[in-house]
């Protein structure tokens, strides 16, 4: 047998492991509430669009070119000036493979090994993954209650200005921040913008959950206080809609998306769910949004009283004002990734908090998402979870029986 | 306004140019025929599946995993075996976004700057550019009618063996080769595994034209000979249903395909796109692609009928026995880059030979593919590259009047 391992270069990235399908309690991973999918309006876009303009699926690109299908992004347009305050036409959209498409792209044209990028400390652990696998040096920021400490990111810029580092790009997600929920106040999004065009340095706004805020309506982008084309955008259907159907966006000044676009090489993202999606958005994107919000508003209530009743005050959470995920912190002593590696052979996986930062301030901190398991799985997996916690960890002291 | 040019570092590739629109005669780019798209069952096929598996998407990954919806690698496991003579099961399969997807996976995991890989010297563009780019150095085997020079091949392995150069991977179209349109015989198929474990070199065989030969069956696939693991095998709906629908795939043995695995992070592949070819393709896979066929066959002899009637015999080619392209070969005073400048200026996209072939074989080719065009478009549309060829090289001496 060929013997791939001794004829790969020795930096190739270790084997995949064989999926085995998902834990019984699954808190991790961007998935969605299964009843939310909004199956019947879906299938009626489908129909619609399919026999209108099915035959144009013969032509890379449909008849709209390698930034997306023109209609997809004239909604997304339209959208982000309604929702986000942005102003940006359908020349300045790339349609992606989902965000994580877009983490990629940016990174590819921006970023070599050896290279410097701030990011918020505690952050969504693709990113942190993604950087490390390239070999960046991540500067962390720490988060406060609406967003980036600003004096310490000035802090920051101004010692790496001295030594003569200019970072590549600040990454934040300031709109249910992941995984701490935060949303960037409007004057912290004025003075990102500010200390962006006094250092000269790009700012990168993953928006993907910005839809998802539970009982007001969101801030408008960083993006929207950009007049001198630094701030690179990008958002998805994946939390809006459905994760399997794998379409984002990115939007910036073109003489940046011009240079973004020559790294999407794959002949464009999936023409029938952008397709799909135009149609269904244009009539139902509001209303559905409405619906599922409610839906996970109910999820996040019950995973915050399934953390009540099992976990009592160990566990250290802020209530999410939006999203799928709630960020808790337990006591000093629970080695969290210990407890990751335990929960999952009972069948529960959680993100352990030292794969979502960039130091060891997730040490004993732990994510759950709460936007696909049921509101009874929820219950249940939260509980054997505080078992867990009180076997190998000794904390909480007593677990209440429902 | 912020200077992206000055930020970016060196080696960042150029920035895209605006798209404008497709030119009027298109004779570029893998596009099928528009009304070969079968909208109505496709249409139906997404209906059926939407109802009965909406609620999956909510999953990333649906309920298959990161490898793919499993009922389409269910389907491809099937068609392999009874079209190409593969054995793999639905494990071994990795569905990806389109083969250009599968191309730039495989090149991430086996090749960095530097590295040697060997390819027909004359060969698919896309593949070309992405060696290029990333700084490979490619070894071009001349081709025969059916396929690769073999002796060639072997000296080749022999000197480099010397020189004590393994070279990556051997990259062959062997069906319908990109651009020449030759098919490998089954010796030479053969042959080419033997040389592959003499000499411990994996082979890349891209297979996504092997479905469309005109009139008659398939050979099998390289890989059907492969006991060993040798064999990367990649395949595409996109010339057998539709370019626009971005599903392609990749089988290797696992210890392989594993390796790969990681670098694809994208979070899966479209899976509206998936769901509706796996429940498509199980009933109409067969009859779709021979009504195909023949639509393309027609096409076919459209493009000759075009050639011989305004080239006459200053027009080299073979005629196709498959696929969407025929590749041809101008008197040496043509000069087919400058010939594609002035084409496009008059509306008329081709593929100059240069960019098709790794040395000088192709200064004087250009591949024209029929696949989207009609047969009126091909006929105009050849006949005004007959008249741009006539006033700028003076072949041929004359053109007909149709």
């Amino acid at each position: 047998m060929f013997n791939i391992n001794s004829f790969l270069h020795s930096d190739a990235l270790g084997p995949a492991i064989e999926w085995k399908g998902y834990p019984k309690f699954n808190f991790i991973g961007g998935h969605n509430d299964n009843e939310s999918i909004p199956i019947t309006s879906l299938k009626e876009s489908i129909d619609k669009i399919i026999l209108k303009e099915g035959k144009t699926l013969a032509k890379y690109g449909l008849e709209s070119g390698p930034q997306g299908y023109l209609p997809l992004r004239q909604f997304i347009s339209k959208q982000l000036k309604k929702s986000a305050s942005i102003n940006c036409s359908e020349k300045e959209l790339l349609v992606v493979s989902g965000s994580l498409q877009a983490l990629d792209l940016v990174n590819q044209t921006f970023l070599k090994k050896g290279d410097t990028v701030i990011i918020e400390e505690e952050n969504y652990g693709g990113t942190i993954s993604r950087l490390r696998r390239i070999g960046v040096n991540m500067i962390g920021i720490p988060l406060e209650k609406d967003g980036m400490n600003i004096e310490a990111l000035e802090q920051t810029l101004e010692s790496l200005k001295k030594k003569k580092i200019r970072p590549r790009f600040i990454y934040t997600i300031p709109t249910i921040q992941n995984p701490t929920g935060t949303i960037m106040s409007v004057d912290k999004r004025k003075a990102l913008i500010k200390l962006s065009k006094k250092f000269e340095i790009p700012i990168f706004e993953d928006d993907c959950y910005a839809d998802l805020i539970f009982d007001k309506e969101r801030p408008p982008a960083i993006k929207s206080y950009d007049n001198d084309g630094y701030v690179i955008y990008c958002g998805s259907f994946s939390k809006s809609i459905a994760p399997a159907l794998r379409v984002g966006y990115l939007t910036a000044d073109w003489s940046i998306l011009s240079r973004i676009l020559p790294y999407k090489t794959d002949a464009g993202s999936g023409s029938l769910e952008q397709m799909a999606l135009a149609e269904f958005c244009k009539i139902n994107f509001d209303s559905h949004i409405k619906i599922l919000r409610n839906e996970l508003k109910k999820k996040s209530d019950a995973i915050c009283n399934a953390l009540d009743k099992y976990f009592g005050s160990t566990a250290d959470y802020n209530k999410p004002v939006g999203g799928i995920f709630v960020w808790i912190n337990l006591p000093n002593n629970v080695d969290t990734s210990r407890l990751y590696e335990l929960a999952l052979k009972d069948g529960v996986a959680i993100n352990p908090g030292n794969e979502w930062s960039i130091n060891s301030s997730g040490d004993h901190k732990i994510r759950l998402c709460f936007g696909n398991p049921s509101i009874e799985e929820i219950d249940e997996g939260v509980k054997i979870l505080a078992e867990i916690c009180q076997k190998e960890f000794g904390i909480p002291l007593q677990i209440a029986n429902s």
